[in-house]
């Protein structure tokens, strides 16, 4: 069975170590584990290097360590590239032999794009298997227990918190269908989003926006609504920042396509740009003349699956108070990103941050759990997962 | 004249204090002026003890010092009781002569319902007065130069920030001649008070509800509007918490006499009641004849100055969104104190911190400053100075 450490399979360890290097004397089965942690450590810090271009695929890094060394290093860089532990067994070459691999997501044990990591780990001669994260993917679950059954010792779970963060969208969409939205705004303290002239810059501060665009550079896609285009004539590209991989799709969703406008922001750059309508009309093909895909769907559930579809794991709401409430509404949101200003805006008409009817009693209010919180400049971040009620 | 320590200062200090004990030998400038910071961080500690008791008086606290030693300490209680220097020469009798006093205020020059300080320092023979806040009161103003002008040393602006804050409320009141007004409340993390169907038990969690009790046993006034007496009944009492002085007065702001309601909570306790309403009617000698102060009054700036007047220098308002809407848009509203829970409400019509128009633009947002931010359970208490649009 495949579980997390026990005292036996530390103290294995802790032989294997000293066997390799003398500093291991007086380890304890603590500092066995904490060797453990540093090594995958170092493979998430690896898999970190996939976000932003791995996706469908989950970001995977791996360390091969033999005789207390790391002799081989690796991660997913692109779909259809080498998964982590097969870039990681390849670099350490014959090293890997009789070696311990490390890897933030339990090995997939069947073929997709790839051959299965399990028989790479095997043909190796990998003598020890610890990963983080289990892989949810019904299709690829099971690598640990096919290892185990190959007389490799398997240890799960090391660091699995921090490995399971690398990959919420991917698993947001193996449990869901969906992809995982965090539904981001610069907010005062009083909640408005803009001025009841819906005035909005700028309610956050540059070290909130610069922060903003290192999201932007990690997330799939970038949404607004038809409001927002039209009253902000945003880019929601990337700026100031380093983007790893692909710049995000820039997707915009409307009840019908919104007349053409051939100053819109959205024309002028790179980035791709997706419309979801619920109805066509004779602006449509003037849109997709200029280069924007048009897509025609009845539901924000079959948007999102789409977008999944489509391998776009990541969203981020850029959108206002109306989009918000959709999302909110139908429960889709499921992280908020919020850079709240120490000011007050006031006025009853002023954009909420979620509009629309909200909730009946405080007992049925959202709720975020697992808060980060960051002084940004002025500005406060406050990042949260949001806990649907009951 | 009296200003902040000059090296020949500090040095006479490092003289004196050598004279009086072999552990000033190796004393820098530095440490001569740690020794003023930790004796008047000594009469802060004293002056805190009356608040909630002093006002319309300052709080004040005193420390007499000879020798390097603490010969006497005092504070001032209640109006009309000593000043904290004179409690504080008193408490050291003989041993004031030659000493240093320490005193967080500027000491008095002229008569008030007490003689003037500075005669009192003048005649127990004080050498050294060393003091934190310059009193703002121009009728009480003046007492270092009276002082000097007696070849006392006197030395001002020692902890002057920590000492300013003491006061705070009655150093408002001098430089407008109204209460300073601290806006309260419980808000979810898009800044509303309540759902749409006014629904706010509970917003806040326990921890800042016992925080928001301790504010409350500070101030001299609570202030509510007739929305919040209709809706919410509040008893305003002071609960789980020790109240120094004397307990806050219950104020509620109405257009008009609301109707008698015998089960109204503010009837069934000890501390005061008063409505200030702006016209009478047959409901008023009911709520009269049931011990509640009625008074007609047509602003809002008239309220203020009223209960200013009254000695009520530090005004927390728990009111709802139009009550905070009237004090934001007259600019009365001096401190926000927000308990904000990681929650999300929503709704358009759900009962936001500032209703009415509210601003037109960001830059005419009001901002906070000074902001100390504290957590309480799952809330954030976000305290802050509030700065208006020029």
């Amino acid at each position: 069975m495949v579980k997390c450490c026990t005292p036996s399979q530390i103290e294995a360890f802790r032989l294997d170590l000293e066997n390799g290097n003398g500093h291991a004397q007086h380890m304890s089965p603590d500092s066995s584990l904490n060797i453990h942690d540093s090594f995958m450590r170092r493979a998430i810090e690896l898999a970190r290097r996939g976000i932003g271009s791995t996706h469908p695929n989950p970001r995977v890094g791996a360390v091969v360590v033999n005789n207390g060394k790391v002799v081989g290093e690796g991660w997913h860089e692109y779909p259809g590239g080498p998964h982590g532990e097969a870039a990681a067994i390849s670099s350490a070459g014959v090293r890997a032999k009789g070696a311990t691999l490390y890897v933030t997501l339990e090995p997939c044990s069947a073929h997709g794009r790839t051959p299965p990591c399990t028989d790479a780990i095997r043909a190796a001669g990998i003598a020890r298997v610890v990963y983080a994260s289990s892989d949810p993917n019904p299709k690829m679950a099971g690598g640990g227990r096919v290892l185990a059954a190959s007389h490799i010792d398997v240890i799960g779970g090391v660091m699995k918190e921090e490995a399971d963060l690398l990959n919420r969208p991917f698993f947001h969409f193996i449990e869901t269908g969906r992809p995982y939205v965090t539904a981001k705004a610069a907010i005062s303290l009083d909640g408005k989003l803009a001025t009841h002239r819906q005035h909005s810059q700028w309610i956050s501060g540059p070290e909130s926006r610069l922060h903003a665009h290192g999201v932007r550079a990690e997330v799939d896609a970038i949404v607004i609504g038809a409001g927002t285009l039209h009253y902000d004539n945003p880019s929601l590209t990337v700026r100031d920042v380093e983007v790893r991989g692909s710049v995000p799709i820039r997707v915009v969703l409307c009840f019908e396509t919104p007349p053409f406008a051939a100053n819109c922001k959205l024309l002028s750059s790179d980035a791709p740009v997706r419309f979801y309508v619920r109805s066509s009309n004779e602006h449509t093909e003037k849109w997709r003349a200029a280069g924007v895909q048009i897509e025609q769907l009845n539901s924000l559930d079959a948007i999102l699956r789409h977008l999944a579809g489509d391998g776009y794991l990541h969203l981020l709401l850029e959108g206002g108070g109306t989009l918000l409430a959709s999302f909110f509404d139908g429960r889709f949101a499921d992280e908020v990103l919020l850079y709240q200003a120490p000011i007050l805006i006031g006025g009853h008409d002023a954009v909420s941050l979620w509009g629309g009817t909200g909730v009946e009693s405080v007992d049925h209010a959202l709720r975020l759990s697992d808060i980060e919180r960051r002084q940004l400049g002025n500005d406060q971040m406050i990042r949260g997962q949001v806990v649907y009620p009951v």
